[in-house]
């Protein structure tokens, strides 16, 4: 009851439907702290961590939060980046700099935008942030349907972790408070990333034990490159059935 | 001459014409230098302090704010109001909550329309931004001619100084940017439809060698969910050799 009524004065209970923030590998607990100040500040509430650095809880964490402590209380803790995205199926990662990874580049309100007609529809969406200094790695981008790109000065590209979750969480609540935009988006429903994950190993494992990645040294990036493709179709789960019924048939001899 | 290169490295040399931020009685000297940041990520670099509370110039301003240095070096004190806006055509207050003064209330997006318009035009605008905990007086309020209001969680508005200088920052750069900002466009163009279907004949051929499509009357529904998955990826002439390839691994036997 006490924790109720405690939530409810953090400004954490009864908030809207909104995407999930996943900071992976968070170095220091205060901005952590500062990341769920600001997603609070615009009625954002689920944070999940991927291995953050000190552990959690983690004390410094709580004390930046202090106001947002619901969100501190409810964050999620993941060993890895693939568990924290299992139930979700629309990510985007935010870079500092888009790369030449053929994944489309989203400014923040297009963002907001495109997770808005998401969460409306109830799934699951997830915005990743990568650590305060190295910020994501390109495999770890390569599990995003897209990329949200901020336009800073680019003689004077500074924002901290913190400032990017403030920004965007800020086109969140300008998008959720607008009417949605029904039109312009497929009906296609994507898969949970668990199962989609399942199916690029299958298809990774039979491709394997073929001898597909070769040179042993380009293997990173011809999985990064097949991975990329099959995300951006945005497969339902039905079509990761019917894929993963594909792989099974191509693999096995052709018929007498 | 030294001092002229550094501010060409602090990125706040040759930026375009853009709006004053005006800090009525800050206090620390950390919220200043952290909205010089803030300021100068979002390519703005006019900054005026109205009595700043530690006095001019400030040590911890100048530590926070390393790397808008420029910003800090070029900031100008004044000690009133009053003079502060002397030159100013368009003035804008910042403000936790619209007030009842019959003040225009704007958001931060078309605020930084209203402003885009008078700099075009030469005239110099200022935004108002009030002490850490007091904002600003009504009295001061009165000095705009409208109001920006941020729309934060009613049960969580929290915004710090640094914070709310971000917001309207990044507000402006979108609207200084509007036709310049180069996102939301997918990098990947696509393969010619003649290599798509060139990928979709070899894969079904295969596929039917193996006896895949089965039962035959669903032969036609089979095929076509196959092909909007792929054709919703959007593949690229690459990603169609790429998977032309996986093909080829998959349906030759596993190395010994």
């Amino acid at each position: 009851m006490v924790r109720e009524r405690r939530s409810r004065r953090d400004g954490a209970s009864a908030l809207r439907p909104a995407p999930a923030f996943v900071l992976v590998e968070p170095q220091l607990g205060e901005n952590i702290g500062a990341a769920a100040r600001a997603m609070l500040n615009f009625g954002l509430s689920a944070l999940r961590l991927v291995n953050p650095r000190d552990g959690w809880p983690n004390p410094a964490a709580e004390a930046m939060a202090s106001g947002a402590s619901a969100v501190i209380e409810g964050t999620r803790i993941f060993g890895s980046l693939e568990e924290a995205l299992a139930d979700c199926r629309y990510v985007l990662a935010t870079t500092a700099r888009p790369r030449e990874m053929l994944l489309p580049v989203l400014d923040p309100a297009a963002a907001a935008d495109a997770l808005k007609i998401r969460i409306e529809r109830g799934e699951t969406c997830a915005v990743l942030f990568g650590r305060e200094r190295a910020g994501l790695y390109n495999e770890e981008v390569a599990r995003a349907d897209a990329v949200i790109s901020i336009p800073v000065n680019p003689s004077f590209a500074s924002l901290n972790l913190a400032q990017a979750c403030l920004i965007v969480a800020y086109e969140w609540a300008r998008a959720d408070g607008r009417e949605a935009f029904a039109g312009g988006l497929d009906e296609a429903v994507p898969a949970p990333r668990a199962d989609f994950e399942r199916f690029i190993d299958h298809l990774f494992g039979e491709l394997d034990a073929r001898g597909y990645f070769f040179p042993p040294e380009k293997r990173e990036v011809m999985e990064r490159n097949l991975r990329v493709a099959f995300t951006r179709a945005g497969l339902t789960e039905g079509e990761v059935r019917t894929l993963r019924g594909v792989i099974k048939a191509l693999t096995r001899g052709r018929k007498k």
